[in-house]
């Protein structure tokens, strides 16, 4: 039994590492050789907490598990810890017993953010040079971070509801030698690739923000009633996401689809681009639109992806369990 | 992160603190203070393996986590290793953050156990003598013993499927210096109490096998389509459960409710009969059947108790996670 404890995630995991991790399981997915199990979401009406479980098996890569934990909306204030409070769980699919446990707090912002970068790599036009994030929020800076890798990026351009937050984002910028600028959403139309990470419930990018060619990837909506952008842009675009039966209940999707601007056809599997059986972005004009969900598939991944830097490097802790 | 292997179980664990545990925790269901969440059960298409996560939340207990594991058929013969592989994490309901890994194999029959025994104590004739065993497995050893110490029994009888597995429960007759007969099924109405502990799709225990006063506890059926004993003696009998939802849908009870014999209603929580809110027995004749079916909140009650009992005796795991 592996131990890697959450203090040693950020030494261990890279954003390649996790980004060819969620890469490989979104692929393995869409072949058929993945799958997610039901999701299970509980408010426990204790400290106002969300708790659950989001499991799932790669034959392919023969990782079984789940991440376990959820939302306490009182941590921060009353006990200095995050919020987002999650472990991953992995167990031996040959027999049943478990093999590693892994902080998930780091990790998952890791896995959010590949999932985005992914859909950029394989979806955003080839000559992409304005970045546009919409959310300027903690996980912000992790999307951004990964996006920056995929293309030659010039420019990023920010907005926020708050716009004291934007600094945030601004850092990242900075740091990779780039040139920020706050905009309204309106100044959205200026960027070829637009990242929306918010815990919205009502839509702040609409259809008329967003340019011909642009691809956006929506990564905030995670369940019933939260919504990031018009439903109308669904229809423009051309839908892609992690999962289809998230994305048309608990993602982006399911606004557009309540609605009836389109069917569950039009949403189509990001790792069927990656295994070529999609042909992805087919012109210049087209705008692409990412759902990111989130699966338990993605923290698997990246959960053994870790396990396997902790023992190469020696400092997996070993518990015979 | 408290940690303690399944090794370390069988020296810490008493029948005694199980008994305990599984008690106090079908009080807190029934008086509304603890639940169980949606099992998930998947097939996972390896090793032929069945694999889950059954968790809850006691708000009374302060217990809050999941048991994950589940069923390998070829561990056994392939690799020496138990076919049935599970653990339990516990988490602080406060912050979320992971608490505990516990073992849970010897946990589970300890636990299931726990059940059949707690209904005895509640339901059975106080003046049971002859104790009946429909299976004779690895885990009707763990029943037997556990029984046993509810009444005053002076016989132990049993039926076996395949007869050559009953010197199992014969032993622990002998070890608590009763005499053990193996009888026909029909030889069961000499029984006071019956433990029914098969993984049978097909009914052993029928009507004219039980006699009035009886009091019989199933506990092989967790899954749809299994059954242990005739519908038939739903109807006669007084039925009680852990929790009814999983009596009506996975237990025993799905056939009598299929067949209409007898409805949601006519099944009562055994914790009900602990909180004194049903009346439980009320006659010398009167035939009670316990439906065991098997929760989560029984896995995380007894294993909170045994990292109560680790940390007592220094003998816990501390991983500073």
């Amino acid at each position: 039994m592996i131990i890697v404890p959450e203090r040693e995630i950020a030494g261990l995991m890279t954003r390649k590492a996790a980004f060819d991790a969620v890469e490989k399981v979104f692929a393995a997915m869409s072949a058929g050789d993945a799958y997610n199990f039901p999701v299970v979401r509980e408010a426990i009406g204790h400290e106002d907490a969300l708790y659950g479980f989001k499991g799932g098996f790669d034959q392919a890569g023969l990782t079984l598990g789940l991440k376990a934990g959820g939302y306490w909306p009182n941590n921060l204030e009353k006990r200095n810890l995050i919020n987002h409070q999650s472990t991953v769980f992995l167990f031996d699919p040959d027999t049943g017993k478990a093999k590693a446990m892994v902080g998930g707090n780091l990790l998952t912002a890791l896995r959010t953010a590949a999932a985005s970068s992914v859909s950029i790599k394989h979806l955003a036009r080839k000559d992409a040079k304005v970045i546009g994030m919409v959310g300027a929020g903690h996980q912000a800076t992790f999307q951004l971070r990964a996006a920056l890798e995929q293309r030659d990026f010039e420019k990023v351009i920010g907005w926020n509801l708050h716009p004291e937050m934007l600094p945030n984002i601004e850092k990242v910028a900075e740091e990779a030698g780039l040139p920020f600028e706050a905009v309204d959403l309106s100044g959205m139309t200026e960027a070829d690739v637009i990242i929306s990470i918010t815990s919205s419930f009502a839509p702040s990018l609409m259809a008329d923000h967003v340019s011909s060619g642009t691809h956006i990837a929506c990564m905030g909506t995670d369940t019933k009633g939260k919504k990031e952008v018009e439903a109308a842009l669904l229809e423009t675009a051309t839908v892609f996401t992690d999962e289809v039966a998230q994305s048309i209940s608990i993602g982006e999707a399911q606004h557009a689809i309540a609605e009836g601007l389109i069917s569950q056809n039009d949403v189509n599997e990001l790792g069927a681009v990656i295994n070529g059986t999609h042909a992805g972005r087919i012109d210049e004009d087209q705008i692409t639109l990412f759902d990111g969900t989130g699966v338990g598939l993605q923290d698997l991944a990246v959960a053994a992806s870790v396990v396997d830097l902790a023992a190469a490097k020696g400092i997996a802790i070993e518990v015979d369990f």
